[in-house]
């Protein structure tokens, strides 16, 4: 007998990456459970944008956890200091916000355990966003090992796995697997510096990265952007 | 030269054995960045009492962070179902939260990074809580190789060390040792069934083992009970 997918909780950002992970768990056949978090994120449209996701995709729930990382301090994504207009190249950058993804993998586990979900998933990638040390193979590796070691289910034989479909494909890659799965990508949130009207810079780091995928990919982004360089 | 201790972060929960394990860190020199956790808890006294754990001891920041793990459902502890009156024997307890530890030191983590802390204190017990699967030793020893691949910090050379001083300690161990240090039971909280006046119960699993580490310690427990039987 093969394996029969199980409930699975899905992390969205409110992003492409994660709504496509959202769309690749849903097409396993996972009864997807979606998870988003009010961390005191300096855009709140990338919780409405989550919503729109978890709708389009079916997720049996849909749930938003406050919890207040501004309040550690140390993230230029969380009121710390600029977020970068620029790359910042190989350093880590600013926006990194301190172990976010061990954070946000933690809560998540705290779900799986309570639904009994077999599989917890992340949009982590880590071809483009090498910079972010809790993107990588080797940091999920010892999440799912901790993971299996901090819960009931784990100790009792039920194993959770950690899913980063996503982790080593490029984002053109990721772009094209979103459109086949039909995944909108005009409701994903991507710029670090929207302007009142929420429309994308087209030139921070983040615009560029995905700018740079859809030329890649040869497909048009459905964003509208406040100008176009 | 030997080890200078440097800045710790404490994990405090207003119970008696985080009020110990501050004491221990104090005393080795560390300076002490105590962090609780308002997480839906139903004792919001645990609260106040950390806050006067902290300034006991001197921590140079004490901070409450809010995590709203109440809507992951699942414990007695949140809300979910009753809380125990007798001691549930060798099962996990209702009482257990789902990966609350992973949750707490995740974001203590956090803000360890953000400090440069070298150490992260938490006051876990093996030796009376063996129902709960993140007391034990194998998921600290866990959660400090995934930490350690999480940050800026770990990867860059300068790992965190998870302390657990409290580990293998029984709870008159604990109470001889707080006692030394100069904590104040009096300003611990216990009970899952204070009255209104906040008087503990004396009959819950959690107060017949804080009587029973007492009276094991040959010492008087300073706090009123609504009756002792």
């Amino acid at each position: 007998m093969r394996h029969k997918p199980g409930a699975a909780v899905v992390l969205l950002s409110g992003g492409m990456d994660s709504a496509t992970c959202l769309a690749i768990a849903a097409s396993q056949g996972h009864a997807c459970h979606t998870l988003a978090f009010d961390y005191g994120q300096r855009h709140r449209v990338e919780l409405e944008m989550a919503a729109r996701q978890a709708k389009a995709f079916g997720a049996r729930v849909h749930r938003v956890i406050r919890v207040d990382l501004a309040a550690l301090g140390g993230s230029a994504l969380t009121g710390d200091g600029e977020v970068p207009r620029r790359d910042p190249g190989d350093r880590i950058p600013p926006t990194y916000v301190p172990a976010r993804n061990a954070v946000f993998l933690s809560l998540g586990l705290g779900w799986a355990e309570v639904l009994g979900a077999s599989d917890l998933f992340i949009g982590a990638n880590q071809v483009d966003y090498s910079g972010y040390p809790d993107c990588r193979r080797a940091f999920l590796e010892a999440f799912e090992r901790m993971a299996n070691l901090a819960t009931r289910a784990g100790t009792e034989g039920q194993p959770l796995r950690i899913r980063a479909p996503l982790l080593d494909m490029g984002k053109a890659a990721i772009i094209r697997r979103g459109m086949e799965l039909g995944v909108d990508f005009k409701s994903t949130h991507t710029c670090y510096h929207p302007d009142a009207q929420g429309l994308a810079c087209g030139l921070c780091p983040s615009c560029r990265l995905r700018l740079g995928g859809f030329a890649e990919a040869g497909l048009d982004d459905p964003l509208a952007y406040q100008r176009l360089s």
